[in-house]
Protein backbone atom coordinates (compact mmCIF):
# COMPACT_ATOMS: atom_id res chain seq x y z
CA UNK A 1 0.00 0.00 0.00
CA UNK A 2 1.35 3.73 -0.73
CA UNK A 3 1.74 6.13 2.02
CA UNK A 4 1.09 9.71 1.69
CA UNK A 5 3.01 11.97 3.70
CA UNK A 6 -0.04 14.18 4.24
CA UNK A 7 -1.15 17.87 5.88
CA UNK A 8 -4.92 17.83 6.47
CA UNK A 9 -4.96 21.85 6.36
CA UNK A 10 -2.99 21.83 3.09
CA UNK A 11 -5.21 22.60 -0.33
CA UNK A 12 -2.12 20.68 -1.61
CA UNK A 13 -2.55 17.74 0.12
CA UNK A 14 -6.10 17.82 0.30
CA UNK A 15 -6.27 17.36 -3.58
CA UNK A 16 -4.57 13.98 -3.39
CA UNK A 17 -7.06 12.68 -0.87
CA UNK A 18 -9.82 13.49 -3.09
CA UNK A 19 -8.51 11.92 -5.77
CA UNK A 20 -7.71 8.29 -3.52
CA UNK A 21 -11.50 8.87 -2.34
CA UNK A 22 -13.12 9.31 -5.93
CA UNK A 23 -10.76 6.78 -7.20
CA UNK A 24 -11.24 4.35 -4.20
CA UNK A 25 -7.04 3.36 -3.82
CA UNK A 26 -6.45 2.69 -0.26
CA UNK A 27 -3.39 4.81 1.23
CA UNK A 28 -1.71 4.82 4.24
CA UNK A 29 -1.65 8.67 5.59
CA UNK A 30 0.78 9.91 7.72
CA UNK A 31 0.10 13.67 8.90
CA UNK A 32 3.28 15.91 8.70
CA UNK A 33 3.12 19.29 10.75
CA UNK A 34 4.07 21.56 8.24
CA UNK A 35 4.04 24.64 10.85
CA UNK A 36 6.26 23.04 13.34
CA UNK A 37 9.26 22.17 10.73
CA UNK A 38 8.25 18.24 10.15
CA UNK A 39 8.57 18.67 5.85
CA UNK A 40 11.75 20.06 6.78
CA UNK A 41 13.78 17.07 8.51
CA UNK A 42 16.56 15.12 7.13
CA UNK A 43 13.62 12.09 6.83
CA UNK A 44 11.56 14.03 5.36
CA UNK A 45 13.65 16.10 3.11
CA UNK A 46 15.23 12.91 1.63
CA UNK A 47 11.71 12.55 0.63
CA UNK A 48 11.07 15.68 -1.22
CA UNK A 49 14.28 18.03 -1.43
CA UNK A 50 12.07 20.72 -1.71
CA UNK A 51 10.75 20.04 2.07
CA UNK A 52 7.02 20.10 1.47
CA UNK A 53 4.18 18.13 1.08
CA UNK A 54 2.51 16.41 -0.08
CA UNK A 55 4.48 13.39 -0.91
CA UNK A 56 3.29 9.73 -1.94
CA UNK A 57 5.48 6.88 -0.98
CA UNK A 58 5.05 4.34 -3.95
CA UNK A 59 4.52 0.43 -2.91
CA UNK A 60 8.26 -0.13 -3.83
CA UNK A 61 9.34 2.34 -1.98
CA UNK A 62 10.17 5.75 -4.07
CA UNK A 63 8.83 9.12 -3.61
CA UNK A 64 7.17 11.06 -5.78
CA UNK A 65 6.47 14.84 -4.44
CA UNK A 66 4.33 18.00 -5.77
CA UNK A 67 0.46 17.53 -5.89
CA UNK A 68 0.74 17.53 -9.83
CA UNK A 69 2.77 14.98 -10.20
CA UNK A 70 0.93 13.06 -7.51
CA UNK A 71 -2.37 13.62 -9.46
CA UNK A 72 -1.11 12.32 -12.87
CA UNK A 73 1.12 9.48 -11.64
CA UNK A 74 -2.03 8.40 -10.26
CA UNK A 75 -4.88 8.81 -12.76
CA UNK A 76 -2.90 7.45 -15.26
CA UNK A 77 -4.96 4.36 -16.72
CA UNK A 78 -8.57 5.86 -15.31
CA UNK A 79 -11.22 8.05 -16.44
CA UNK A 80 -9.54 11.03 -14.40
CA UNK A 81 -6.67 11.18 -17.10
CA UNK A 82 -7.46 10.56 -20.94
CA UNK A 83 -5.15 8.36 -22.96
CA UNK A 84 -4.76 10.40 -25.67
CA UNK A 85 -1.41 12.62 -25.30
CA UNK A 86 -2.84 15.54 -26.58
CA UNK A 87 -5.82 14.89 -24.32
CA UNK A 88 -3.60 14.31 -21.75
CA UNK A 89 -1.84 17.35 -22.14
CA UNK A 90 -4.91 19.85 -22.06
CA UNK A 91 -5.51 18.23 -18.47
CA UNK A 92 -1.86 18.85 -17.29
CA UNK A 93 -1.99 22.39 -19.15
CA UNK A 94 -4.63 22.59 -16.22
CA UNK A 95 -2.57 21.47 -13.29
CA UNK A 96 0.28 23.72 -14.28
CA UNK A 97 -1.58 27.01 -14.63
CA UNK A 98 -2.98 26.00 -10.75
CA UNK A 99 0.26 25.81 -9.49
CA UNK A 100 1.44 28.47 -11.18
CA UNK A 101 -0.86 31.12 -11.31
CA UNK A 102 -3.57 29.85 -8.71
CA UNK A 103 -1.84 28.27 -5.58
CA UNK A 104 0.48 31.40 -5.40
CA UNK A 105 -1.69 33.81 -5.04
CA UNK A 106 -4.65 32.32 -3.90
CA UNK A 107 -3.08 29.99 -1.32
CA UNK A 108 -0.59 32.09 -0.06
CA UNK A 109 -2.93 34.86 0.10
CA UNK A 110 -5.69 32.58 2.06
CA UNK A 111 -2.73 31.59 4.52
CA UNK A 112 -1.91 35.15 5.41
CA UNK A 113 -5.49 35.85 6.11
CA UNK A 114 -6.12 33.11 8.08
CA UNK A 115 -3.91 33.63 9.97
CA UNK A 116 -3.05 36.98 10.78
CA UNK A 117 -0.71 38.44 8.63
CA UNK A 118 -3.04 40.40 5.89
CA UNK A 119 -2.95 43.37 7.64
CA UNK A 120 0.91 43.64 8.32
CA UNK A 121 1.84 42.92 4.45
CA UNK A 122 -1.17 45.21 2.99
CA UNK A 123 0.82 45.27 -0.56
CA UNK A 124 1.50 42.15 -0.79
CA UNK A 125 -1.89 40.67 0.38
CA UNK A 126 -3.22 43.32 -2.33
CA UNK A 127 -0.91 41.46 -5.00
CA UNK A 128 -2.33 37.96 -3.90
CA UNK A 129 -5.80 39.21 -4.12
CA UNK A 130 -5.22 40.54 -7.40
CA UNK A 131 -3.06 37.68 -9.29
CA UNK A 132 -5.70 35.09 -7.56
CA UNK A 133 -8.35 37.13 -8.75
CA UNK A 134 -6.57 37.01 -12.68
CA UNK A 135 -6.49 33.47 -11.86
CA UNK A 136 -10.23 33.02 -10.69
CA UNK A 137 -10.98 35.09 -14.10
CA UNK A 138 -9.50 32.41 -16.32
CA UNK A 139 -11.57 29.82 -14.73
CA UNK A 140 -14.36 31.90 -15.22
CA UNK A 141 -13.67 31.94 -19.05
CA UNK A 142 -13.05 28.54 -19.28
CA UNK A 143 -15.87 27.48 -16.77
CA UNK A 144 -18.43 29.70 -19.03
CA UNK A 145 -17.80 27.36 -22.24
CA UNK A 146 -17.15 23.66 -21.08
CA UNK A 147 -18.82 21.54 -18.27
CA UNK A 148 -15.11 20.52 -16.86
CA UNK A 149 -11.87 22.29 -17.56
CA UNK A 150 -10.02 20.09 -19.61
CA UNK A 151 -13.98 18.86 -21.66
CA UNK A 152 -16.70 17.17 -21.07
CA UNK A 153 -15.46 14.91 -18.15
CA UNK A 154 -14.44 15.46 -14.70
CA UNK A 155 -10.58 14.74 -14.67
CA UNK A 156 -7.54 15.95 -12.29
CA UNK A 157 -7.89 19.06 -14.03
CA UNK A 158 -10.74 19.73 -12.44
CA UNK A 159 -9.54 17.87 -8.41
CA UNK A 160 -6.66 20.42 -9.39
CA UNK A 161 -8.19 23.43 -9.34
CA UNK A 162 -10.83 22.90 -7.06
CA UNK A 163 -8.04 22.80 -4.13
CA UNK A 164 -7.91 26.28 -3.93
CA UNK A 165 -10.53 27.33 -6.23
CA UNK A 166 -13.52 26.71 -3.59
CA UNK A 167 -11.73 28.70 -0.84
CA UNK A 168 -10.48 31.94 -2.40
CA UNK A 169 -13.52 33.51 -0.66
CA UNK A 170 -11.18 33.14 2.06
CA UNK A 171 -9.35 35.61 1.27
CA UNK A 172 -11.47 38.82 0.43
CA UNK A 173 -12.14 37.62 -3.20
CA UNK A 174 -16.07 38.24 -4.28
CA UNK A 175 -16.57 34.54 -5.66
CA UNK A 176 -20.12 36.44 -6.67
CA UNK A 177 -18.16 37.61 -9.38
CA UNK A 178 -17.90 33.93 -10.86
CA UNK A 179 -21.10 32.66 -11.56
CA UNK A 180 -19.86 30.28 -14.39
CA UNK A 181 -16.83 29.01 -11.81
CA UNK A 182 -19.25 28.99 -9.06
CA UNK A 183 -21.46 26.66 -11.10
CA UNK A 184 -18.03 24.14 -11.88
CA UNK A 185 -17.63 23.70 -8.16
CA UNK A 186 -20.81 22.42 -7.88
CA UNK A 187 -20.75 20.18 -10.45
CA UNK A 188 -17.39 18.88 -9.06
CA UNK A 189 -18.76 18.05 -5.75
CA UNK A 190 -21.60 16.40 -7.15
CA UNK A 191 -19.12 13.63 -8.89
CA UNK A 192 -19.39 10.50 -7.43
CA UNK A 193 -17.68 9.84 -3.83
CA UNK A 194 -16.25 13.66 -3.76
CA UNK A 195 -15.24 14.38 -0.71
CA UNK A 196 -14.17 17.68 1.36
CA UNK A 197 -11.37 16.96 4.21
CA UNK A 198 -9.46 19.88 4.13
CA UNK A 199 -8.91 20.95 8.05
CA UNK A 200 -9.01 24.24 9.03
CA UNK A 201 -5.14 26.20 10.05
CA UNK A 202 -4.57 24.53 13.47
CA UNK A 203 -3.95 27.61 15.76
CA UNK A 204 0.37 27.55 15.96
CA UNK A 205 0.29 28.32 12.06
CA UNK A 206 0.14 31.72 12.60
CA UNK A 207 3.82 31.45 14.28
CA UNK A 208 5.31 30.37 11.14
CA UNK A 209 7.59 32.14 9.43
CA UNK A 210 6.39 33.77 6.18
CA UNK B 1 4.04 20.95 -38.62
CA UNK B 2 3.33 22.12 -34.83
CA UNK B 3 3.35 26.14 -34.25
CA UNK B 4 4.81 27.55 -31.45
CA UNK B 5 3.26 30.98 -30.17
CA UNK B 6 6.13 32.27 -28.49
CA UNK B 7 8.34 35.12 -27.19
CA UNK B 8 12.10 35.37 -27.12
CA UNK B 9 12.49 36.96 -24.55
CA UNK B 10 10.58 34.50 -22.01
CA UNK B 11 12.22 32.05 -20.10
CA UNK B 12 9.17 29.56 -20.30
CA UNK B 13 9.34 29.52 -23.88
CA UNK B 14 12.40 29.46 -24.00
CA UNK B 15 12.31 26.03 -22.24
CA UNK B 16 10.17 24.74 -25.48
CA UNK B 17 12.66 26.16 -28.21
CA UNK B 18 15.56 24.08 -26.23
CA UNK B 19 13.52 21.06 -26.27
CA UNK B 20 12.60 21.71 -29.52
CA UNK B 21 16.27 21.98 -30.73
CA UNK B 22 17.57 18.77 -28.45
CA UNK B 23 14.83 16.94 -29.85
CA UNK B 24 15.19 18.42 -33.88
CA UNK B 25 11.44 18.74 -33.85
CA UNK B 26 10.83 21.25 -36.71
CA UNK B 27 7.94 23.89 -35.66
CA UNK B 28 6.86 27.32 -36.89
CA UNK B 29 7.23 30.16 -34.67
CA UNK B 30 5.18 33.31 -34.43
CA UNK B 31 6.49 36.07 -32.03
CA UNK B 32 3.65 37.07 -29.77
CA UNK B 33 4.56 40.74 -27.85
CA UNK B 34 3.15 39.81 -24.58
CA UNK B 35 4.37 43.65 -23.27
CA UNK B 36 1.79 45.20 -25.17
CA UNK B 37 -1.10 42.72 -24.65
CA UNK B 38 -0.41 40.53 -27.87
CA UNK B 39 -0.90 37.48 -25.62
CA UNK B 40 -4.68 38.56 -24.34
CA UNK B 41 -6.24 39.41 -27.99
CA UNK B 42 -9.43 37.30 -28.24
CA UNK B 43 -7.67 34.84 -31.01
CA UNK B 44 -4.65 34.44 -27.92
CA UNK B 45 -7.10 33.50 -25.56
CA UNK B 46 -9.10 31.35 -27.52
CA UNK B 47 -5.74 29.19 -27.44
CA UNK B 48 -5.39 30.24 -23.85
CA UNK B 49 -7.70 31.22 -21.51
CA UNK B 50 -4.82 32.41 -19.27
CA UNK B 51 -3.54 34.69 -21.98
CA UNK B 52 0.08 33.88 -22.05
CA UNK B 53 2.62 32.05 -23.87
CA UNK B 54 3.99 29.73 -24.80
CA UNK B 55 1.21 28.00 -26.89
CA UNK B 56 2.32 24.88 -28.49
CA UNK B 57 -0.70 24.13 -31.65
CA UNK B 58 -0.24 20.96 -32.24
CA UNK B 59 -0.50 19.46 -36.54
CA UNK B 60 -4.54 18.90 -35.86
CA UNK B 61 -4.66 22.23 -34.72
CA UNK B 62 -5.22 21.81 -31.12
CA UNK B 63 -3.61 24.19 -28.76
CA UNK B 64 -1.39 22.95 -26.05
CA UNK B 65 -0.49 25.78 -22.82
CA UNK B 66 2.05 25.97 -20.17
CA UNK B 67 5.48 24.85 -21.07
CA UNK B 68 5.30 22.19 -18.29
CA UNK B 69 2.62 20.68 -20.66
CA UNK B 70 4.00 21.32 -23.48
CA UNK B 71 7.38 19.89 -22.08
CA UNK B 72 5.79 16.40 -21.29
CA UNK B 73 3.75 16.48 -24.25
CA UNK B 74 7.00 17.03 -26.97
CA UNK B 75 9.25 14.93 -24.83
CA UNK B 76 7.14 11.54 -24.82
CA UNK B 77 8.57 8.45 -26.49
CA UNK B 78 12.29 10.33 -26.34
CA UNK B 79 15.38 9.87 -23.98
CA UNK B 80 14.05 13.54 -22.55
CA UNK B 81 11.04 11.38 -20.88
CA UNK B 82 11.20 7.77 -18.99
CA UNK B 83 8.30 5.67 -20.32
CA UNK B 84 8.01 4.17 -16.40
CA UNK B 85 5.16 5.66 -14.73
CA UNK B 86 6.93 6.58 -11.46
CA UNK B 87 10.21 7.60 -13.37
CA UNK B 88 8.21 9.68 -15.69
CA UNK B 89 6.26 10.61 -12.10
CA UNK B 90 9.57 12.03 -11.01
CA UNK B 91 10.21 14.11 -13.54
CA UNK B 92 7.00 15.80 -13.57
CA UNK B 93 8.05 16.16 -9.93
CA UNK B 94 10.45 18.94 -10.72
CA UNK B 95 8.63 20.80 -13.58
CA UNK B 96 5.66 21.55 -11.02
CA UNK B 97 8.81 22.52 -8.29
CA UNK B 98 9.56 24.74 -11.02
CA UNK B 99 6.13 26.58 -12.04
CA UNK B 100 5.68 26.76 -8.43
CA UNK B 101 8.20 27.87 -6.34
CA UNK B 102 10.90 28.85 -9.03
CA UNK B 103 9.59 30.99 -11.49
CA UNK B 104 6.88 33.16 -9.34
CA UNK B 105 10.29 34.22 -7.75
CA UNK B 106 13.41 33.96 -9.66
CA UNK B 107 11.08 34.86 -13.11
CA UNK B 108 9.19 37.81 -11.64
CA UNK B 109 11.75 38.94 -9.57
CA UNK B 110 14.02 38.77 -12.74
CA UNK B 111 11.54 40.84 -14.28
CA UNK B 112 11.18 43.84 -12.07
CA UNK B 113 14.95 43.72 -11.38
CA UNK B 114 15.47 44.56 -14.96
CA UNK B 115 12.66 46.57 -16.34
CA UNK B 116 13.38 48.68 -13.33
CA UNK B 117 10.54 48.26 -10.78
CA UNK B 118 12.29 46.46 -8.41
CA UNK B 119 13.62 49.62 -6.37
CA UNK B 120 9.91 50.71 -6.13
CA UNK B 121 8.83 47.34 -4.35
CA UNK B 122 11.85 46.94 -2.27
CA UNK B 123 9.72 44.62 0.32
CA UNK B 124 8.06 42.56 -3.05
CA UNK B 125 11.47 42.72 -4.36
CA UNK B 126 13.17 40.78 -0.90
CA UNK B 127 10.37 38.48 -0.92
CA UNK B 128 10.84 37.52 -4.37
CA UNK B 129 14.56 37.37 -3.89
CA UNK B 130 14.12 35.09 -0.39
CA UNK B 131 11.84 32.55 -1.86
CA UNK B 132 13.92 31.95 -5.37
CA UNK B 133 16.83 31.83 -2.72
CA UNK B 134 15.00 28.90 -1.14
CA UNK B 135 14.31 27.57 -4.89
CA UNK B 136 17.79 27.69 -5.83
CA UNK B 137 18.56 25.55 -2.54
CA UNK B 138 16.57 22.47 -3.29
CA UNK B 139 18.41 22.57 -6.50
CA UNK B 140 21.69 22.70 -5.44
CA UNK B 141 20.65 19.46 -2.55
CA UNK B 142 19.32 17.85 -5.47
CA UNK B 143 22.42 19.00 -7.64
CA UNK B 144 24.97 17.48 -5.37
CA UNK B 145 23.44 13.82 -5.57
CA UNK B 146 22.69 13.32 -8.70
CA UNK B 147 24.13 14.27 -11.83
CA UNK B 148 20.62 15.33 -13.53
CA UNK B 149 17.20 16.18 -11.45
CA UNK B 150 15.35 13.00 -12.43
CA UNK B 151 18.35 10.56 -11.76
CA UNK B 152 21.26 9.78 -13.97
CA UNK B 153 19.79 10.74 -17.91
CA UNK B 154 18.70 14.26 -18.68
CA UNK B 155 15.12 14.91 -18.82
CA UNK B 156 12.85 17.62 -19.65
CA UNK B 157 13.27 17.91 -15.77
CA UNK B 158 16.03 19.63 -16.26
CA UNK B 159 15.29 21.51 -19.47
CA UNK B 160 12.38 23.08 -17.18
CA UNK B 161 14.57 23.99 -14.28
CA UNK B 162 16.93 25.26 -16.47
CA UNK B 163 14.89 28.28 -17.88
CA UNK B 164 15.33 30.32 -14.62
CA UNK B 165 17.84 29.43 -13.41
CA UNK B 166 20.59 30.22 -15.40
CA UNK B 167 19.55 33.83 -15.17
CA UNK B 168 18.44 33.55 -11.15
CA UNK B 169 21.54 35.92 -10.98
CA UNK B 170 19.93 38.68 -12.55
CA UNK B 171 17.88 39.54 -9.64
CA UNK B 172 20.20 39.64 -7.28
CA UNK B 173 21.23 36.18 -5.98
CA UNK B 174 24.77 35.06 -5.38
CA UNK B 175 25.14 32.14 -7.60
CA UNK B 176 28.64 31.36 -6.08
CA UNK B 177 26.36 30.48 -3.07
CA UNK B 178 25.54 27.28 -5.22
CA UNK B 179 28.35 25.18 -6.31
CA UNK B 180 26.35 22.09 -6.75
CA UNK B 181 23.82 23.97 -9.08
CA UNK B 182 26.36 25.55 -10.97
CA UNK B 183 27.77 22.64 -11.87
CA UNK B 184 24.75 21.18 -12.89
CA UNK B 185 24.11 24.31 -15.47
CA UNK B 186 27.27 23.55 -17.10
CA UNK B 187 26.53 19.47 -17.52
CA UNK B 188 22.65 20.97 -19.31
CA UNK B 189 24.59 23.11 -21.46
CA UNK B 190 27.31 20.41 -22.46
CA UNK B 191 24.27 18.09 -23.92
CA UNK B 192 24.19 17.78 -27.80
CA UNK B 193 22.44 20.73 -29.74
CA UNK B 194 21.78 22.62 -26.47
CA UNK B 195 21.15 26.30 -27.26
CA UNK B 196 20.02 29.87 -25.75
CA UNK B 197 18.50 32.02 -27.31
CA UNK B 198 16.54 33.82 -24.50
CA UNK B 199 16.59 37.52 -26.09
CA UNK B 200 16.98 40.22 -23.83
CA UNK B 201 14.08 42.42 -22.50
CA UNK B 202 12.64 45.05 -25.09
CA UNK B 203 12.77 48.34 -23.86
CA UNK B 204 8.88 48.70 -24.36
CA UNK B 205 8.64 46.03 -21.38
CA UNK B 206 9.22 48.55 -18.72
CA UNK B 207 5.80 50.01 -19.86
CA UNK B 208 4.02 46.58 -19.14
CA UNK B 209 1.56 46.76 -16.04
CA UNK B 210 2.46 44.24 -13.52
Amino acid sequence: MPTLYDCGASGNCYKVRLLLAQLELPCERVEVDIFTGESRTPEHLARNPAGRTPVLVTDEGVPIAESGAILLYLARGTAMLPGDAVDQARVAQWLFFEQNLLEPNVGTGRFWRLTGRAGANPGAYRRFREAGAAALEVVERRAAESPFLAGEAYTVADVAVYGYAHVAGDCDLDMAAYPALDAWLRRVQATPRFVNDLAPYPPHAAQRPL
